[in-house]
């Protein structure tokens, strides 16, 4: 095909997945926002973390991008997804939901035009403990990067991960997906720093406690956190209900 | 291509647009759930009303379908859900935004796997009476059936219908989107109608009146509703803010 030709052919169609998580997963790549690994990232600040995977093909060659790639013809949307999640991050997502559709002219500038099914999906710190994964030590083009530092990403993906934030602050707001980024058993303080991460502003922590006890959705497990040199805070679970929120494809 | 090579191909994309209006145009042919044309359509009953184009070649030739398409290669998402629209209504809608995105293996048979960006619309009642179009009243391949009594559809298309009006009663009740449904002015009595229409279920017109006029969003115009041989009723519009519920293809 010229390039012409493949200016003007029928648009193809992939998958890519906004992934969160509230860190990198043990023995992963950890990147900056020029796009280079960095040794030792700041353990303590509660942020948002994404896995990006660097191209090694063009167009956009080198540059760090979503987790995807084309569908199968005898695979869905939604195992298009998960199929890239394994390869980029090693395990299944506790949270999996399609986000939007993204047709834009311009996304893939000379190369033959390619509309994405844009997806999001949430990991939680225990997942990651219990299966020891050590996703993404092995391949040098999988590393994760906080949010707030991403590097330049290719085709559209900027706005894809903006969009993708935007949604996971707006069902914050207003469902439990908050949840899915922790283990079973959680205190209110890993629940108000989840909070604090996606919001990216400081919760009051006594406002914060008042509120969620007050909505009935945490069970009070009766146990208290190990190991720590403070007073051990109370743990709670997520009062499992019908679940409103992953959505499998139709 | 051999009917397994096309089956093996990767997929093509499309749009298909559910259109939700609270009666059919003007001159619009009516149909009813066996797919055949109907003289005179019920009036008073108050009922969600979607067009539907009937399918001229195979897959399910002869059977009603969302109206859409193939998407242009010079094209937008949005612009392929409007051309599909001018083209089975005869003007643009009042409300346009991206549903959800459906790829099973199964809903396109033996042809060709076809992904369909669905995409949902509503139309008022006021661009109707303005503009006076006299849609689908040349071509008998577009008709407008109740919500209620549809004929079989192609496809998937009955799941994305079932999916759409999901959305639009999940949309009513937290948001200002009925009003999209009515003219520039209307009486509390027509937006009560709306919220009947889309929930399917009587709504106490006393409850109703308290309610919305505490949400804040009307502003009383001072006028009232003519030629009506009741007392007439009071004119009511919508206090327009930032739009935040159209959503333009990123």
């Amino acid at each position: 095909m010229s390039a012409s030709e493949r200016r003007q052919a029928p648009p193809a169609v992939a998958v890519s997945t906004v992934v969160f998580a509230l860190h990198p997963p043990a023995g992963a790549f950890v990147g900056d926002d020029t796009g280079e690994f960095v040794e030792d990232p700041d353990g303590d600040a509660v942020t948002i973390w994404i896995p990006l995977v660097r191209r090694t093909r063009p167009p956009f060659e080198g540059t760090w991008a979503l987790p995807g790639g084309p569908i199968e013809w005898n695979e869905t949307l939604i195992d298009t997804a998960l199929r890239n999640l394994l390869a980029a991050v090693g395990q299944e997502p506790g949270y999996l939901e399609q986000l939007y559709s993204f047709g834009g002219l311009e996304r893939s500038a000379e190369a033959q035009r390619v509309v994405t099914i844009a997806y999001w999906a949430l990991y939680s710190a225990h997942e990651d403990a219990e299966s020891g994964a050590q996703a993404g030590s092995s391949d040098q083009n999988v590393a994760w990067f906080s949010a707030d530092s991403l590097p330049r990403l290719a085709f559209d993906h900027a706005d894809i991960v903006d969009y993708a934030l935007q949604r996971l602050r707006l069902k914050t707001s207003y469902s439990t997906v908050a949840y899915r980024f922790l283990g079973e058993v959680f205190t209110l303080g890993q629940l108000r720093q989840v909070h604090e991460a996606v919001l990216g502003q400081r919760v009051d922590p006594a406002n914060f406690r008042r509120q969620v006890l007050a909505q009935g959705h945490l069970v009070d497990t009766g146990e208290t956190q190990k190991g720590t040199p403070f007073r051990p805070a109370r743990l709670y679970r997520f009062r499992a209900g019908p679940d409103h929120e992953q959505r499998s494809t139709p």
